[in-house]
């Protein structure tokens, strides 16, 4: 919550590329939401040369398919969007027209983590006082 | 509807820790909604080591990220995260701690299986009245 | 706009039968709803044998995950779906009964292609005209 699935170029991204990426994504989320940090999943997928096709042709594109939680507005969700495309195109070097984005929105009731059912947004705060105690036996939140 | 896609460290899971998850997650789900079997769909695929971040650090952890129907209710869906929790753990010996799940629900009108348009939550019993003979001519049902 | 995930079988496909869905599912997709060709995206992805199950066995079928815009009519939604599955089992050789399809929709709000938000369905022509400039530059239209 989020989860962002990063879909590459096989081998358009270094170890220190792909750090550089979590750690800006993560710290972009949380600013603007107030979410724990371990809330933002980064997974990383190498497209293999002629697995993604754009307009029916083989391409060097990358693609960025989010999964976040229903009930932000509009102009969070498009500066979130926004952010995403600056945070690649300055890692990688590939150019804003070689970027596709997309965040399907899932409502917070279909959401589990560490065992926990996830709040919807807004009602963060709330519900890192209830759930304190088993955060920090978790190891997640002091 | 479902698919499951299971996200896990490379090497973790065994060819029989596979068959267990997928038969357990199967029988949950039909127990729980009277679907078919053949409708439950299940994928594992390994993340190399570096390829998955929590926080913005690399993570050993496990995502299940799922696509259902929409219209279960919420007590369902939420004991339908539960189990898919307990599954997984006792399968594979991580900590609830180290799982994220997801369903991301689309209206059953966007859904095919086997060339059939599928029927809403609630309304598998006419369905498969409905199309007795074509299940039993592609083998799916007797 | 879409991204159509195709997943099948480890060797099932080669690179000829590849283009050749990824053509005609783009030519479909723009027929049927006036977009732009580069906003089609066809990645696809092989399933190592023991990765795939349906019904609780292991399987070697495939599935088609999409991710589509909000605000398609049904009419237009079933006839995608059919249409998917005619290109698929023509090209493979499959039979539709080894086929899977769920097409998530998402707000157009939550979409960006080269650094544009791109329009709910129905307004294509519009937002062309207003950004004809910018996909001129990209070298995405004339």
């Amino acid at each position: 919550m989020p989860v962002y699935q990063f879909y590459s170029p096989k081998g358009l991204l270094t170890e220190s590329t792909k750090t550089q990426i979590a750690e800006e994504v993560t710290t972009m989320y949380c600013n603007a939401t107030g979410a724990l940090p371990s809330w933002v999943k980064v997974l990383f997928q190498e497209l293999p040369e002629g697995d993604c096709y754009t307009g029916g042709k083989p391409t060097a594109q990358s693609l960025i398919l989010g999964i976040n939680r229903q009930g932000r507005d509009l102009e969070s969700r498009r500066a979130t969007l926004r952010q995403l495309s600056q945070i690649w195109t300055r890692a990688t070097g590939q150019p804003e027209a070689d970027l596709w984005i997309s965040v399907t929105e899932v409502d917070h009731t279909n959401l589990m983590d560490a065992g926990l059912f996830i709040p919807e947004p807004g009602h963060e705060h709330e519900w890192f006082e209830e759930n304190r105690a088993r955060l920090a036996e978790l190891g997640i939140a002091a």
